[in-house]
């Protein structure tokens, strides 16, 4: 039995930047410390951060003093407004990443070009780069939505900084019939490629894999579905108590790979039950020679 | 039984436009008028025109005087120049749209771009192009030869005119992976793509299509790509003679499309052919039936 762990698989580095500028906020201010949206898409780490301290509120409606922090996803132009506006204090965790993919947005938008984001509508990060857009955005979730639009001499496409370099390719390959010049900003951030790079390799590898992440985690979601294409037994398990024997059957050689918030310890504890349950199995086998 | 024949099929406006300036210019010169490489790819005109004293070169190196005629697949600046220095009348036909796909790609370079050129290394408007590249100008000719170029903050694409729009589409795509900024600049004519797409339509509506046209001809070729993808009863014919009763066996409903060289009166043969062949097959069913 083998047990691998795609490599570039678990926390990206904007997120890890989000989770130490919490913390350090934490340590250094007076007054309530909260985060605008879950700050990881991953429970344990959540309930990590509220023993420290740090909650997580959905909206701004009732909030009139404290810290807000900004998750890596980044958010829309109005809502910092509103921010200032309530005097609240804001500490910026907005990915670097993100925060360039915004300003591309806010660029295109003043040179009056038409900008096609490939994303999904309900992303955070979606959610505040329409913001940017000036009403010069348009959000595609693939690419049969493109045949809707209509014929344009100029447009931009750019992506979710996290999305599926294939579904982008996609999309960008039907623009093609649509538009005279199309520029095609490749904005999915780097370890997001390589992490999809990493987990389709190690699915065309094993005999099971096993996608560890929040199933409300978009880039997990899209990790599994990227496996999924290579290899059917790919398995979506939030914590590792959710594999179970059945999933192990026939499988020597295993895969596990975690998304942009899969911490590395929750990745260790799908390892750990795995090896455990191959030890149980194999010694339930002795046990059965020996009586035999 | 029933015959169609593909909308948008046969000979195109550049095609068209190029012959009437040759035969023009055979009117209105003293001396010789020679094409540089065939004017269309297509053996019944060019024998035409060989008659009406238009004959074709395929190099200059002999050439001292008289008319040449750049057909409409256009040729690199050197040619030009080389004219020039021969002192040679030229007679410029090159199709408008490809004489814009020369000023694009020497734009590019002037700005420094990389430019990739998805087409043909043999075919003639490729050659052409290329010359205006300075260097900056690389061939492809499938997206499986984009894998061993290197990443790019930016470069630029484009197509030459008569390009299968769906390689153009999986070439740009291949790309995005390898390229910051990728401007794609659909360059494919209009007419190409109304033609592919007819084409295509018809292929999926018949149980027989008879592509005619030169073997020679590039976009012809990709027309029988297109075609033999939807429908294996897909046929590359060069003239109506080609058509044999086994083609038809089985076939009620038969397609026929041209590609941008094949002139009208060459697809009409061949629906008269498939007429004939059907009126034969249903008198010796006939006779049979009375015999017995």
């Amino acid at each position: 039995m083998e047990i691998i762990i795609a490599k570039n698989s678990g926390l990206c580095y904007g997120v890890k930047r989000a989770l130490n500028i919490a913390k350090r906020t934490r340590r250094e201010s007076a007054g309530k410390v909260r985060t605008l949206g879950a700050l990881i898409h991953n429970p344990q780490v959540i309930r990590d951060l509220k023993i420290q301290g740090i909650d997580s509120i959905e909206n701004l409606d009732d909030l009139r003093e404290g810290t807000v922090i900004i998750r890596s996803h980044g958010v829309s132009p109005d809502i910092h407004q509103l921010l200032k506006r309530k005097k609240i204090r804001i500490v910026d965790a907005t990915c670097p990443i993100v925060k360039k993919i915004q300003k591309l947005v806010a660029l295109l938008a003043e040179e009056n070009q038409e900008v096609i984001i490939v994303g999904n509508r309900e992303h955070p990060e979606i959610k505040g780069l329409i913001g940017f857009s000036r009403g010069k955005g348009i959000i595609i979730e693939n690419e049969s939505q493109v045949k809707n639009l209509p014929y344009r001499k100029k447009r931009a496409v750019l992506a979710q900084s996290t999305q599926d370099l294939f579904l982008f390719e996609k999309v960008a390959a039907a623009l093609i019939e649509k538009t005279g010049e199309l520029t095609v900003y490749n904005t999915i951030c780097h370890s997001t490629q390589t992490r999809q790079k990493s987990t389709s390799q190690l699915a065309s590898e094993v005999d099971a894999l096993f996608i560890v992440g929040g199933k409300n985690s978009s880039n997990t979601n899209k990790l599994y579905q990227i496996s999924k294409r290579i290899l059917s037994a790919t398995y979506f398990i939030e914590q590792a108590e959710q594999i179970t024997p059945k999933m192990l059957r026939k499988a020597n050689k295993i895969g596990i790979s975690g998304g942009a918030s899969t911490p590395p310890e929750v990745l260790r504890e799908a390892a750990d039950r795995i090896k455990n349950s191959f030890q149980r199995q194999s010694q339930r086998e002795n046990r059965h020679l020996c009586q035999t």
